[in-house]
């Protein structure tokens, strides 16, 4: 029997900060990555990839932001989020396709969109902090907050003022038994893109809800859900540091959901960075799951890569 | 055993013309092509759905080209494909969920972001006709062709001038079998979405192209290749006509291949409107298909409805 890995990375995998974010960056980009997550084809795992779409769908809201002025109305995120799962998608189904070809591995990459239902009375949709688009000046936001009812809050970094929306938790992953059948059948299964579709499902209806799910949660419910043996989290430093840049930095090996706890209390790590990550890793082990490992994709030619995030 | 039926119908049964193209506007279009698709449901069908793209597709290269000026590069036509692959079957998804709660079918609808492999020799790319994306005055339309490498032309109808690339035929579905086990397994499937992401497949290599494949060719194969016993392609008159909208118009009930084919040598079929779908149709049939229905959505609550082209 196959060993079954979820794989979550970012969306600043494929399209790196400083880089302009061309199609041909983003292509030699995911090939990059494809070529790091092959390595656990080659161990013969069955692999369902999660992956985010930060950078991607920014450009997106950019680009229906610009086409506005031309009379296309700028679309919510639940719709633009749709829209880089097929765009991320397809990329990565072309990067993986090409590096399989290269390692005469033969496997279909299938991609799912897929929705992720969040609940309605989550509070964050009463607090919502999750910035995304582009940057306004005051005026722009107040006349878009009063044009779309939407909420703009001031960069802290002074970049200006953004749109910010809820970052509600995932509670149901759509069609998430056709996920786990067909990742285990060999199939490598793309799905959960940029977090999901977020949605609100009602008595007999369904609705898309302005929201961003964090891709790492959902991820994370992804690997539970189809009963995954291993978690990965891709980020861009190969493991968990404690003292993080500081002179007593300490790369964690393996630790406990309990000394996981013990660090994030202690505010070892940062928020909207390393601090999600492990939040995600604490949910998947409490949760059935045996080990999350978070590495860099560059590791994963290393069965022993990681910091281990055990029960 | 059930009936497997594959449906194409086109984009702008979601985005119509004369409408703005608002998101609810396309919501409110989906579900009720939805009402009508659940027909095949209710009479107990699995069902395929190869939706077009083209009002769509339109929308997007339309705030890409908007885009460039905030320094966002314009990207090609498999990433555009992509990108309404996306964001029109979370729509078709959405819709069907709702009008298959309301009539208490329980099915799941699974979107497969889909390449749809071209050949590279095809003759179509010596001579791309397929106008995509806005109208350009000639200074434009020459200034981005010496850019882009792109052919521009005007446009017959004094427009302006647009993109045109090439409509090569499909000639692989990727992960076509995948798409046959769901369906046979009672999942609603979505595919070829647009047509399908435009790729060539070479040694080892996979690429996107600027192209558009017709999305009832696509369909047509997508149907051959899995089986389909009906082949449903629906558009906007109830019927196919001979001396269509003359004195002595005539409604086809059930015409043979031989008859079809020789209307479309008379030029009783519009290019570019019905005789694409005729085409389609023929190519069904020839391959094995039992009968290509083309009707339009509101018809299928009638078992005998719309033209049937058969052996």
């Amino acid at each position: 029997m196959k060993k079954l890995a979820v794989v979550a990375f970012g969306g600043n995998a494929l399209l790196r900060s400083g880089q302009k974010g061309t199609y041909k960056e983003q292509l030699d980009n995911v090939e990059q990555t494809c070529e790091s997550l092959c390595n656990l084809l080659k161990r013969n795992y069955n692999v369902v990839i999660g992956h985010g779409n930060g950078p991607q769908v920014g450009n997106v809201m950019l680009q229906h932001e610009a086409g506005r002025a031309k009379g296309i109305e700028a679309m919510p995120m639940d719709f633009c989020v749709a829209e880089t799962q097929g765009s991320i998608a397809y990329m990565i189904e072309m990067g993986l396709r090409n590096v399989m070809a290269r390692n005469d591995i033969q496997r279909n990459v299938v991609t799912l969109v897929t929705q992720v239902a969040v609940n309605k009375l989550d509070p964050m949709f009463k607090n919502p902090t999750k910035p995304v688009g582009p940057y306004y000046t005051k005026e722009q936001a107040d006349a878009l907050a009063a044009e779309t009812g939407a909420t703009y809050r001031e960069d802290p970094k002074g970049n200006g003022w953004r749109k910010v929306v809820a970052s509600p938790k995932p509670v149901r992953i759509n069609n998430i038994k056709v996920v786990e059948q067909l990742a285990k059948q060999g199939n490598v299964v793309v799905t959960v893109g940029g977090g999901g579709i977020p949605v609100v499902e009602e008595s007999d209806r369904v609705t898309g809800v302005e929201a961003v799910i964090d891709k790492d949660l959902a991820s994370a419910l992804c690997a539970i859900e189809i009963g995954a043996d291993e978690f990965y989290i891709l980020t861009d430093v190969p493991k968990v540091y404690i003292n993080f840049r500081k002179e007593n930095e300490q790369a964690l090996d393996t630790i406990t959901i309990a000394e996981a706890k013990k660090y994030l209390d202690e505010g070892q790590f940062a928020e909207g960075s390393m601090a999600p990550k492990v939040r995600a890793a604490i949910m998947f082990v409490e949760n059935g799951g045996k080990e999350c490992i978070i590495t860099e994709a560059g590791q994963l030619n290393n069965p022993h890569c990681g910091t281990r995030i055990v029960k």
